[in-house]
């Protein structure tokens, strides 16, 4: 990545993702891990909470390929080459992404 | 669309996603629409079709994302006002498209 | 399906769905198909057609696992075995659908 | 959640993702925070990364999802009233996840 993703928003959301799926193990596990028994969870809480975690995965995906998209194919600099290479690769993304 | 998009391959797969849309209707509905009743159709079948429809359509959207994305981010003709634009429409598009 | 999917609801959804594919096919192609020319068509309106045509395919999706939810796992009547039956095949679909 | 969600496959997934999360990070932040300048990533690792998150997210709800039916409305027990709230919920989380 030419350009450096820097930028505290990215940070931001990954964080905000690691958060979830720690908010998704405390709903599981009591903080101390000696007990075996694990906490009984509250079913719409856990699901609700998995949805929340694909949206902000989404909007992750979506900030991400917007300065992709940008930064690389969004600029006049690229040879013919390099360009069909960047569609190339936006392309093989977008299809493990969108099914 | 400055390339113009006549190739056969779209064509067929937007003309497939209507056979399925059809045949989701024949499930429910007989032939002949004067009688009232509907066909007691078989669940899974609709719910199958339903997810092979939303696989054709996501199969179209890819193809014409990526005959969209070589032909116009794809060259160097344009300017870099025109490359920011066709970056907007696609990332619009993802937006709506990608939930 | 025990219950017979015979609202017009539904079948609406269906017929809206074939109206959209029919609305694309007609971006591509003049109604006199003799000519060989295709029509040069709006890329972003085509782009958008296939999102809309997307989200009605999930309309119906959900609509359709709604009433199949209902009718069959919402019923006390069923024995256990078909419970189980029930279940297996809502989530492949579900498998087949969510990705 | 009556049923406890103790089992270990549940969490290792959970866990699975708090470790991409984390890669996700690790590609753009060095592990000494102190240091301002950010760690400029190759974009397609980061666009695979979050594309391997999505999958292992829609894994996760898969497998939330399977248990909360078998050991919801897979079961005999439920009075009419409790089948109704049941798939009250169901419902209200794929119309969450599914779009």
């Amino acid at each position: 990545m030419s350009h450096s993703i820097h930028n505290k928003k990215l940070l931001a959301r990954i964080r905000k993702i690691k958060g979830q799926a720690q908010g998704l193990e405390n709903m599981l596990v009591p903080e101390t891990e000696q007990s075996e028994a694990s906490v009984p969870a509250d079913c719409m809480k856990v699901l609700q909470q998995i949805a929340a975690l694909k949206g902000a995965v989404n909007g992750l995906m979506m900030e991400v390929l917007e300065e992709h998209l940008r930064e690389h194919l969004g600029v006049v600099e690229l040879t013919q080459a390099q360009r069909e290479q960047e569609v190339d690769q936006v392309i093989s993304v977008l299809k493990t992404y969108v099914k």
